[in-house]
C-alpha cells in the first residue's frame, strides 16, 4: 500500500487547484496582462507545488520510511533513506 | 503594449505543456504511484514554471525597464526597477 | 549521541570552506569586482551552503528518525518525523 | 565605476555578519548541536546570503543595465540584460 493513499482526495484536490492557476497564467497571457503580475501569480502557483512536494516527503518518511525501518533488513531501510533524502535534494534545488 | 507579446505563442506552449504536466500529477495521485516518483514528476513541473519566470523577467528589463529608461524620467525608471527587482526576489524565494 | 558524529570532520571542513568563500566575496567587494562575477560566486557559496544542508538532512533522517523508530514509542516517532520535515520545508523555502 | 561603490560599507557588514554566522555553525558542529538546530541556523546565513544577491542584482540593474541603456549601442544594451538575466537564473535555481 502506498503511503499517501488516506489523504489521495487532498492531493487531487490540491493539484486540482493548482492546474487551474496555470490555466489563470494561459488567460494572463492571453490578455497581455502586466509581466510583475504574471510573475506574482507564478510565485504563488510554485509555492503551492512546494507545498505539495513537502507534503510528500511529509507521509513518505512517514509511512515508507517509517514502514521500512519496523520490517526490513538495513540494506532496505538504508536505501529507503537515501532514496528519501535524493528526492529532499531535488525539492531543494528547484 | 505588453514586452511580451511578440513570443505570446512560445509561453502559451510553455504554460499548456505545464498543465499537462499537473494533469499528469494527478493521474500518478489517482493510481497511487510511487512517491518519489511523484517527487519527480514535481520537481520537473517546478523547473519548467522557473524557467517561464525567468524568461518573463528576461523580457520586462528588456522591454518595460529598457523601455522606461530612454523614454520616461528617472523617478519612473526606479520605479520599474525597483518593481522587477521585487519580482526576482519572489522568485528565488519560493 | 548526536547523528552526525562520524562525519564531524567533514562538515568543519565544508564549513572552513565555505568561511573562506565568504571572505573572498569581501575581497571581491572591497577591490570593486563586477558585479556579475560576485552573483556567480555568491551562487557557489550558496550551492555548497545547501548541500551542507542537505547531508545533514541525510544524516537527521537516518540516526534520529531511525533511531527514534526502532527505541521510541509511536508518539516520538511521529514528533522526530513532523521536526525533520519542518527542517526540510525551511530548506526548500530559502 | 563599479555600480555598488556607494553601499560598499553596507555590503561588508552584511558579509562580515555571514561570515560570522558560518563560524557560529563551526561551533554548533563542534558541540555536537542537534542537527534540527544547526538546520535552522544554516537556513537564517543562506537567507542573508539571498538577500545580498538581490540587493546586488538590483544595483546591477539599476546601474550597469540602465547606464548601458543610455550610453551604448543597442548590441551592448542587449549583451547587459542577457547577462543580467543569467546572474538572476544562478540565483533562482539554487
Amino acid at each position: 500500500m502506498r503511503g499517501y493513499s488516506l489523504s489521495k482526495e487532498d492531493y487531487l484536490l490540491r493539484l486540482r487547484k493548482i492546474e487551474g492557476q496555470v490555466r489563470g497564467l494561459q488567460r494572463m497571457i492571453e490578455e497581455e496582462a502586466y509581466c510583475i503580475d504574471i510573475l506574482t501569480q507564478l510565485s504563488s502557483v510554485s509555492a503551492a507545488l512546494q507545498s505539495f512536494g513537502v507534503r510528500l516527503v511529509d507521509e513518505h518518511i512517514r509511512h515508507c520510511v517509517v514502514g521500512a525501518t519496523s520490517t526490513d533488513d538495513e540494506g532496505t531501510r538504508d536505501a529507503k533513506v537515501t532514496e528519501a533524502v535524493a528526492a529532499v535534494e531535488r525539492l531543494v534545488r528547484i
